[in-house]
């Protein structure tokens, strides 16, 4: 346990890697994706209640999921869950409930972890490891971040360049890199010097509204209002007024950058497995790596879903997702996702699985809006 | 037209291979599985009314389908489709059809038609002087069949040899021989001497039920008691007595054998287009070839049911047959078979299409008999 710390989950939207199942309106971390029995934001808020009370994470989503966040989350206090009204990006999420934070128990350590990423259980420890340096170098005055220990050369992460060393284990940013070519991600694999990017911040309140006050002063005026209002009558009010003229920029954008140019960001070096199961076959790898038996049929095929009606025959290395009590034959064919979301069926080749990003834009200009 | 000819249907069940579609409550010859709007019941009728009135046809069907069967005939009087009760195989079936025609019109020609075979409309007239040479020849007291030239030295249907020439384009039946290894297809498709048995039957009611009597006098008495009893009060409970006590067997052995031993069997030669559909390739390729632009997509994948909300993307040489309105999207595949029968989704490879087949007895194996 970590005193005094405070985890926040912005639980937005996206995936559109993950269509059919990933929606608009049911994004992907309110989906078992890893054959654990428990959302992926489920999984985040467990692997954090193994560091704060309950009590003491915020989530905040949009009001499309307000519903189903909290109907999986009953063990969250019902002011823990923040409604965004409308996506503004992660800065304005961010920043708001850091202020809310701030309103409520003043300067503290808050952290922010990403709603569908995965951690295996058995590197929890690590996790909290890292977790416990990052609210140490946050205490010093820095914003921290987590950065993944690279386990291969990959373009589907963005990097992170370690500078000089704080601590053990500990660097400044030198630079936070986009997701590479793959010329450029096997040069930074190799290197040794960089990090992926797994969307963590950890800060004092104040440090990071001092610096969105330096760097967007209109959307930390805006951010304050709101928050001096919270936990009051005029919340709402006050928020339906303001939230939806605040600027939509991502953190990376607003502060992270900026600041570690000022060398006040830190990088703790993660040494746990992470992913953010991006695709259908990220997926599978993941759970073919973890070798969940229950997910893995003959023939390794992994199961998700209604797993019980889901038969593969001569089939081999496939990803099949089975929402409803459907009856799914795979018969001879290898290395394919097939994904039945209920209203709709996806059957593609697991090697292309980041191109599945491409079908959302094609329903749109077909007007088939309700499958987006 | 000819006149007096009767044209009769059996319409079993059967067709595991194109499950999940074809079902034992719904055989295939329910479906519209060549994109013509009408199933491969309703296209069998519409080519028989181009020989004879609809009061001629007769089709024999089981007591689960007759109302499928009646809502899709509309333009057949009530007494022309006759309930099997339960299933005899052919043998039962077509005695039966034949012996309540020589109760109703006397000695005619009948013409026994599988409901599920298809022929391009373009070769109706083909088909039509065929059955006419058919009829002609069985009013010379022979059981004539028709056989396919054969097209290509496949292994999937049985064959038929040649004996010596009656008139231009009719011989008798040397034998028949049931589905050759691939070696034998070829010799067989090279000799020139062997057409591909399609299953039908064409005979006076005399000849056959006079056939029945020497070769299954049993059989014989059983089915001229129901026939008798037919179109009287009595007619189902004499059926219900002595039905199921009939031998089930296939007129093939029973009769078509036996009689082309005897010399009295017939084949005229068919040169029209035929195939059984027999499973989800060989219904591809008959799309394909026939050029059906309503149900080719771009990328040449074939698509039946609800056409309208299947999209593919970049997928090419295809099957897909969607019988809900659910949207199916296919990206980056080929050659497969996506089957989505509302309570069933099947995925496989076109190549391996006559391997369906298995997973009805898989699913009887795992107790799963209501997708059977």
């Amino acid at each position: 346990m970590i005193s005094n710390f405070y985890p926040i989950i912005p639980a937005g939207g996206g995936g559109t890697r993950l269509w059919p199942l990933s929606r608009k309106s049911s994004p992907k971390f309110l989906y078992d994706l890893t054959g654990s029995g428990r959302s992926l934001l489920q999984s985040t808020v467990d692997r954090l209640l193994g560091l704060v009370p309950s009590k003491n994470i915020l989530i905040i989503t949009g009001q499309d999921h307000i519903k189903s966040v909290t109907r999986q989350l009953p063990e969250l206090p019902s002011d823990s869950i923040i409604d965004e009204l409308t996506p503004k990006d992660s800065m304005a999420a961010i920043g708001l409930t850091a202020a809310i934070l701030h309103e409520r128990h003043g300067d503290v350590v808050f952290g922010s972890f990403a709603a569908d990423h995965v951690i295996e259980n058995r590197d929890n420890e690590k996790f909290y490891k890292c977790v416990e340096k990052a609210v140490k170098i946050a205490n010093d005055g820095y914003i921290a971040t987590i950065g993944i220990c690279p386990t291969d050369p990959t373009g589907a992460f963005g990097y992170i360049e370690k500078g000089g060393q704080i601590f053990d284990g500990i660097s400044s940013v030198k630079q936070f890199v986009e997701k590479p070519s793959e010329q450029n991600a096997k040069k930074y694999f190799e290197s040794g010097s960089y990090l992926w990017n797994a969307g963590i911040f950890v800060a004092k309140t104040s440090v990071l509204l001092n610096a969105l006050k330096i760097q967007k002063p209109e959307l930390y005026d805006g951010i304050i209002k709101i928050a001096n209002a919270w936990d009051t009558p005029k919340q709402l009010i006050v928020q339906n007024k303001i939230w939806d003229k605040l600027e939509k920029v991502a953190i990376d954008y607003a502060i992270a950058e900026p600041v570690s140019k000022k060398g006040m960001m830190a990088v703790v070096e993660g040494d746990f497995s992470w992913t953010d199961v991006g695709d259908w076959d990220a997926i599978a790898s993941l759970i073919e790596k973890s070798g969940k038996l229950k997910n893995l049929t003959e023939g390794k095929n992994v199961v998700l879903g209604d797993s019980e009606f889901v038969h593969n025959i001569q089939a081999d290395g496939n990803i099949i997702f089975n929402s409803q009590e459907k009856l799914i034959v795979l018969l001879g064919v290898e290395g394919l996702a097939v994904i039945d979301s209920g209203d709709a069926v996806l059957v593609t080749r697991r090697d292309i699985a980041q191109k599945v990003k491409v079908i959302v834009p094609h329903l749109q200009d077909e007007d088939l809006d309700k499958y987006i």
